[in-house]
């Protein structure tokens, strides 16, 4: 039987998704608990490899868990019960044997939280602290131009796999004080940082909110902002074509 | 010159405000940073000893900074770089050298949060985890009972140095998902977490909204429900007589 997982995690203390040598991982993380549970080697693939410090509310993990002797329904406060307090699992359902979270994978959405205080609030952690005033207008208004099918080889950073950096944007927004959610077919490396370092920019009057189309047309990574890091992304959810519940 | 600091924490880490020989406190913290700014010795008072665990962020912070040469609107950025990342300054202004955060403090307002969803999520450290359904009308209801002038024996844990458990309650609501929000002009030891610990068991069904008039009346710890654990409670405000913007 393969089952797919929902995870949250805060991913200040880990590597990133993936298993590493410098350090733990949330893959490790989730494997060794997977392994106390059924009693034998566990191999998982989830649907993102988020990077070192990057946060999952809605990551998905695959694996086969033939052993298994739990029901579904009380898998996620068992396994919870075996993992740290800053991984958790959200749901457990079952899947076809066929089933790569990661290929199947048709949407995904982040966020980019940006704490806009003057002075940086310890109690939210999952946010990048800026100190000085923003133009929320124009940065609402740049996110607007993301929204398509581009090239978007002006937002990738090099070390990639992607064949192609082609990719669709279905919904780019900027709210409140100041979250950007954005939902695409895919994302390429750094993409979302990337995206976010950019509209920053708007934001602080580096960069004209209707200069965004000429930085996507350029193809260029210089001409875009900087990648911003990993402590304000979250990735949100992941959706497929079948409905599976998160 | 007297100096009052407005500070935000995540306690996690802390062995609460007050210096300990068992860890690391807020006040230590604190002072060491002044310390190397000012070049002398320094002794601070807070408006709220918080406990081991407990966040604040409108802690009020007095000091003596005789020798201070930075601007006040300069001092929290400054200082913010020489604290560790879980405990910010907020704000500095002058304040009466007569003027004690602590006894001079009329209203001070607590949160406690509770994250009431089936499985917990790691980015909302800040709360305490609740997977059981919850009667919120009935903890709405019994949230009210608080308000007003009462004698709280049956919500105080014994150690405290109170000279008297009557204390007035100006504001007492339970809102969202779901956070207790309580504003009186001042709180016994562990009121505000056995409060918490009485609305869970009224959200829980163990005791009835309309027992709360009955357990205060009782002056009785045992009636009351138990005390909840410090990762759910922040210390939000604190007030005086005269307008002192946090």
């Amino acid at each position: 039987m393969k089952i797919l997982l929902t995870v949250a995690y805060d991913g200040t203390n880990y590597c990133g998704w993936q298993r590493q040598a410098n350090g733990p991982s949330i893959q490790q993380t989730l494997e060794e608990a997977l392994e106390r549970l059924l009693g034998n080697k566990v191999k998982t693939t989830a649907s993102s490899r988020t990077d070192a410090g990057v946060h999952a509310l809605g990551q998905r993990v695959a694996f086969d868990a033939a052993g298994l002797k739990i029901p579904l329904d009380k898998l996620p406060r068992v396994l919870n019960g075996l993992l740290p307090r800053d991984v958790a699992v959200q749901y457990a359902q079952a899947v076809d044997a066929a089933f790569n979270p990661r290929f199947d994978a048709r949407r995904k959405t982040y966020v980019y939280y940006f704490s806009n205080t003057p002075h940086p609030n310890p109690l939210t952690r999952q946010s990048l602290h800026i100190p000085h005033a923003l133009d929320i207008t124009a940065m609402q208004k740049a996110a607007q131009y993301f929204i398509g099918r581009h090239d978007f080889a002006s937002f990738c950073a090099t070390g990639g796999s992607a064949k192609t950096t082609v990719r669709e944007i279905y919904a780019c927004e900027i709210t409140g004080n100041v979250t950007l959610t954005i939902t695409g077919n895919g994302f390429l490396y750094n993409m979302v940082r990337i995206i976010a370092g950019t509209l920053l920019y708007v934001g602080l009057g580096k960069i004209p909110a209707d200069a965004i189309p000429a930085i996507i047309e350029a193809r260029d990574r210089t001409r875009a902002g900087k990648t911003l890091p990993p402590e304000g992304l979250t990735l949100l959810s992941v959706d497929y074509d079948v409905f599976l519940p998160c």
